[in-house]
This record gives structure tokens, C-alpha cells and sequence, in this order.
């Protein structure tokens, strides 16, 4: 295999945007793929919806979903640039996007027609809704899917109110999700000679993440309650000290009762509320605000020794801006200073996921739009003279 | 291919409990790999942990991270067991474990001892936090990532005060991570022939999910703002109807004005606060505001009828009972009524993807503690007085 991972040698062409395709091809990429990611002359709207960058179409979350990717931008309006996209499907072992499906046929970027010219090829839709039911080609945001997969419900089970979480969340998990599928049919094609056709749809993902902790006693009884009440309780966040928050679990008997001694509480142990796992889930509140009332007197860092020497699961809380000063993420590798070529110095994630038998992890950072588009024409075949009748023309004029 | 799935034929020895680990075996099984799930002799945790069942160890939290598995439970406490162990290890295709590095390795599982037996075996320990930095081998609990990764903080940026997302969170999407290196592996041996050890860390996982989208500005700036305020957005919420709440996403200009036109405001398209992509991004709390209180004095059903009528994505919010009720689910096969064996009567989910190749999605429910226990050490290779002479012993008599 070589060093860069276990994807080396894979080709995708990625024609995804904003953050469910770009989560999916990042996981790709940081395996070792070569990602051909196909941008719209204007590019990905990520690049300008992002949050500021020293360049105006360079966002930083477009940096961080976008490392170790060629970027090459094409009309596929024009007949000249859907003849591009053809010969890029001809070298291609994966094609990823999220365009809808009515879009996908007018441009003629179906599995019929293009397994017919590569038949090998794995082609990946991420769908809002799958084909099956009748939500069917309707438009998805991340909200929408947030909405009606019932994870902002669950956050009103907690919050008086549903909320959407802070995060592009479902295109994001769902992207993982697909990075999944298309390695398993990348797997599959090595045993059968054949690609196939995936649809990931975001809302039945979603319900699958939803429904899978939360359809509990009413999976058995139509009248029974959902939700699980141990991650739904109004006590289930970190613990205030006198100077932070600290995470603390303590599940088993032995956790929980060294947590007893060590708030100078171990008469706790003998409390018929608390002296099993049963009857602390049964008195999962009392419990709780037991945990919250205890730590407010020491500081995080005093009570973080003290559990690391009682072997209680505990970390500090971070804040965002602590989290990029964490000496563990720094050691490990997975935050990193680097410069990127336009944007300047910057921090940079690295792979989280170790391979035994991959090389070190040296993505090359997001490109700008259209960068690596002679690269990408001569990997295709194309000649000199080609490439340059065709910049400038169909293809986005690469900048410098 | 086999009609069952891409990963038909893929032997996955399954030594993960609660629910990080059946996570990620939960998507290796749906897609046809043989998980065999070897529990110890009181089980997997979550069989109690995940809410009342039938059963008192049938949790429907269990049900379904762990439909499509068998089960063997086995003593590992004794040489007995261990030597069980070693010889479906021969078997396997993968091994993986969210057991830490101090159990593993008291255990012998190793992978120079595993890998030394079977070198084409794909190793993968789901870890709290990497082996490269200073909290290898710390405990790790879902809760924990959550306040260590910056989720419960980004939360808190919008509540007020840190809190944990009413979910598994940390652990179901590692766990999908994890899914797809052991997945990239697999892929990676069939060409090289060869197997390799896999570390997937919760803690920098996460910390992955987290600052791909919130470093933001201070990627590029040591004293720049975190958070991408878009999604921090306190009005980021459902938007209350007159009987209930509907999840609207009007983000290009033809969906606004398309959304200004339906609340009967179509003045606002000429606003300069509203006019373009970019004005709304600056005005995001102006924005958010207006759609809040334009909607409530029509029903649900109304606006969404109205907002389909005007191509403008939006779609009801579902609670979880509403959920489970959702035509678009049950027509899709996704929510299915089942039979379980032993819980009777039960709501069981499909698998979410969809993949060509593959023949419908047909799992068996989840296996009582023990419940294979014969037909796994059949296909290991033991004789039927082998069987009977470890079953009772090291092996767990299956019930039954």
C-alpha cells in the first residue's frame, strides 16, 4: 500500500458543495484519495459562506472540509464543459454529489448513462429524502433535516423548546456517513469487477441516529414514552467549579462510590438511592443534582487530580478557544501550524483516525478555485494544446 | 456480490459494548458482514442500560445498535475463554474493541500478538483519546468528549451555559467513524494482502467535528473570534406556527424573495438589510427575527403547503412520536414492523442506504446474551462434543 493511507489510488470527482458532500470527500482525501473536487465557475458557496479569511473566497470552514483536494471549475452549463466532466467519469473510480436528482438528469449525470461509459465506477448520490418515499427530490438544508429528524426535538425534550443544534450537523454526520458507503462499494468492487449506485438520503439517516437511542419503550408499545431520560435530564451537563465546569461519569458501583469519598460524602454508599447502578439510573435526578451541588468549592483543576487519582472518568470542559490550546491535540499531531500558499499562517486539523500502515499524514491545504485545473486535464489525457483551448473557455482560468 | 450487501462474507469478531462500538458494527452488519458480538458472561451493559424492554436485558436502545449480530458470550477471565478467543481470531476478518489498552493488553490482544496469528486481520481499537498525547488510556464516557471536544461548549454559546446534546453523541458518531476506517482497511488489504492496526480516537474525532466548523477566524488569527455565528444563532430554531413549528431554510435570493412575497412583505426584497446572500448573512439576527414572528398566525400544514406551492425548502418539525408516525419512513421500509423471538411485537429500522448491488435489507433482530453460541463455534471449526464441553464452561450456555 503506499504511505498516504488505505484510499491511495483512489480517484474521486467530487461535485458536492457546501458541507454534507465536502465532510464526506475530506474523509476521502485523508485517506489518501485523490479528490477532484468539480466547482461551479462562481466555486463551492462555502467558500464565501464560511466566516472571514484573509482571501474573500477562502472561509475557514471551507479550508478545514476542503484539505488535500484539487480544485478545478467548469461550466457544466456548456456543452465543452459536460465534455470535460465525461472524460474526468471515464478515469474516475468514484463520483460523489449532492446536487438534486431533477438536476443531476437535465445535465445527464445518472448511473444509467454513466455506468454505461465506466461500469466500474461507484456513484454516490446524498439525497435530502431517499427515492423510496414521498419527500422524494424535495430541496434539504441541514435545519429542515435537524427539524424533521426529531433531533431539534430532542433538545426541546431538555430545553422547553425545540432548538436547532449549533452545528451544520446532519450534512455533516451524513457525510460521514457516505464516505462510509462509498468505501464499502469500493471494497465490494474489488471482489465483483462492478461499481454500483448509492443513495445516502440525510432524513433517514438522521431518524436512523435519532430513533436508534430515543425510540425506547415505544419500540415495543405504542402507547410507551420515547426519549431516553438518562441523556435527556435537565442535570445532564458539565458541573460548575469554582473557577470552570468540569465532565465527570461515574457509572459503576467502584467509580461511583469513589466519587462518594471523594466529595467527603461516603455515607452515599449505603443510600438505597445510590448504591447500585439500578437504583442510581431509577434516581438518575436526585443523582445528578447531587454530582452538581458537590464540586462548586474546588477548582477544575484541583478536582481533575483528584478524580485521575481515585480512577473516576473525568476531563475538564473546554471552551472552543481552549480546545486550540490542548497540549494533548497539539502532541498528537491533530493541530497543527502551517501556511497556507494565498491565506498566510494558519492552524490546521490533521487526520484523527492512525493506520499502522499509512505514512505521516501531510494533506496539502484547500485550494483556491480553479487551481489545479491543469493538473487535473492532464491526468484526464488531455494535451498541452487542449488544456489551453479549453481555459479560459469551459474551464474557469486558473488564478497566478 | 452477495445479494446481502457490499461487506457480504466480511467476519467481524465484535468486542464492544454500550455504544460506540456497536455503532460502528451496526454499519459493518448492514451492509452484510457476519458480526459476531462476544459479550462476557453478564452481557453488554446497554442490555440493561437503554431503557425497559419485554426482557429485562432485551433494552430497545440494544435492539437496535445491535439488530443483525450474533451473540456468544465467553469467560476471557479464563484460559478457557482465551483460547475461544484466539481461534475465532484465526476466522476473522476484523477485530474490533473500545476496550482500553491496559484491559486489552492484560488480555493478550495485542496487535503483534493477533496480528503474528493472522496478518491479514484489520485491528481497530476505538480509543478516548490517542496514543500519541498526553491522555492516552484515560477513561473516556461520552459525556466526557462532549465537555473535552467543545461540543457542550458551542451549546453553551447559545444557551448561556455549557450543556451535553441529549444524545450519545460523542460515541454513536465515532462509532460511524470508526465504521469507515475499518471499512477503508478492508479495502486497502485486498490490495496489499495484508491486514493493519486502526487507533480511532474519540476525543480527537470529535475535536475534528467540532473545529471544522467553528475555528473560524481564529484559524487564521490567534486573537480572532471562534464560532460561526450563522449557526450560533439564538433564533437558530424551528420557527413556531399556530399549532406547532415548521424548520424554513430561504437562503439564495430567489428563496427569499420567495419567502418575502409568501408572508405578504414583498417590499422587503428592495431592503438593504435583505437584498442579497451577503446582506442577509450580515443581518443574520434581523433575519431570523423576522421569520419568527411572520409565522404564527397559520398553521403548519398551511405554510408548508404555501412554501411548496413557492419552491421555498421547508418542512414540518417532527417530534419523536411524530416520528415514528411519518409516511415518507414507512413507505421508504425504513420503519418496519417486526416480531421479535423473544420481545414480541416491536418498530425495527431499516438501513438508511441504499446500494445497487445489494438485496433488500432484511436483518434478524437483535440476539439474546449467548443466543449463537453454537453455530459460531461450529463455524470456527469446533467438533459438536467440543462444543458441548465448552458451553456451560468458559462459554455462556445460550438461553433456551
Amino acid at each position: 500500500m503506499s504511505a498516504k493511507g488505505p484510499l491511495s489510488g483512489v480517484k474521486v470527482l467530487d461535485l458536492t458543495a457546501v458541507v454534507v458532500g465536502p465532510s464526506c470527500t475530506l474523509t476521502l482525501a485523508e485517506q489518501g484519495a485523490d479528490v477532484v473536487k468539480l466547482e461551479p465557475p462562481e466555486g463551492d458557496l462555502l467558500r464565501k459562506l464560511g466566516g472571514p479569511a484573509p482571501s474573500p473566497d477562502m472561509s475557514p470552514k471551507f479550508i478545514h472540509f476542503n484539505r488535500g483536494k484539487r480544485s478545478i471549475a467548469v461550466d457544466l452549463k456548456s456543452a465543452a464543459g459536460l465534455a470535460v466532466l465525461a472524460r474526468l467519469v471515464d478515469q474516475a473510480d468514484v463520483l460523489v454529489t449532492n446536487m438534486r436528482s431533477g438536476a443531476l438528469e437535465r445535465l445527464g449525470i445518472t448511473w444509467e448513462a454513466l455506468s454505461a461509459r465506466n461500469p466500474r465506477l461507484v456513484f454516490c448520490i446524498i439525497a435530502g429524502f431517499g427515492k423510496r418515499g414521498r419527500y422524494h427530490d424535495s430541496p434539504a438544508y441541514d435545519t429542515i433535516v435537524q427539524g424533521a429528524s426529531g433531533f431539534a426535538a430532542a433538545l426541546g425534550r431538555v430545553l422547553g423548546e425545540p432548538r436547532f443544534a449549533p452545528f451544520v450537523l446532519c450534512d455533516h454526520i451524513t457525510g460521514i456517513i457516505a464516505s462510509q458507503a462509498i468505501t464499502a462499494a469500493l471494497y465490494a468492487r474489488e471482489r465483483s469487477g462492478e461499481g454500483q449506485a448509492i443513495e445516502v438520503p440525510m432524513f433517514e439517516s438522521m431518524a436512523h441516529f435519532v430513533l436508534t437511542e430515543h425510540m425506547f419503550r415505544r419500540t415495543f408499545d405504542p402507547e410507551g414514552p420515547t426519549g431516553d431520560p438518562r441523556v435527556m435530564n435537565p442535570d445532564a451537563k458539565p458541573i460548575p467549579t469554582s473557577d470552570g465546569y468540569i465532565a465527570v461519569s461515574a457509572n459503576t458501583d467502584a467509580q461511583a462510590f469513589a466519587f462518594f469519598d471523594a466529595i467527603g460524602r461516603p455515607e452515599l454508599r449505603d443510600d438505597p438511592r445510590f448504591n447500585s447502578v439500578g437504583a442510581r439510573f431509577r434516581n438518575v435526578d436526585a443523582y445528578f443534582k447531587l454530582r452538581a451541588e458537590a464540586l462548586s468549592t474546588r477548582s477544575t483543576a484541583e478536582w481533575a487530580a483528584e478524580f485521575r487519582r481515585r480512577e473516576i472518568p473525568a476531563m475538564p470542559y473546554n471552551t472552543i478557544e481552549g480546545l486550540l490550546e490542548d497540549p494533548h491535540l497539539w502532541e498528537a499531531g491533530f493541530l497543527r501550524r502551517e501556511n497556507h500558499p494565498t491565506e498566510g499562517p494558519m492552524i490546521g486539523l490533521g487526520r484523527p483516525v492512525t493506520f499502522s500502515a499509512a505514512g505521516p499524514d501531510e494533506l496539502p491545504l484547500a485550494p483556491r478555485l480553479g487551481a489545479d485545473a491543469r493538473s487535473v486535464l492532464a491526468d484526464a489525457g488531455y494535451t498541452e494544446a487542449e488544456i489551453a483551448a479549453l481555459i479560459g473557455g469551459a474551464v474557469l482560468a486558473p488564478p497566478g
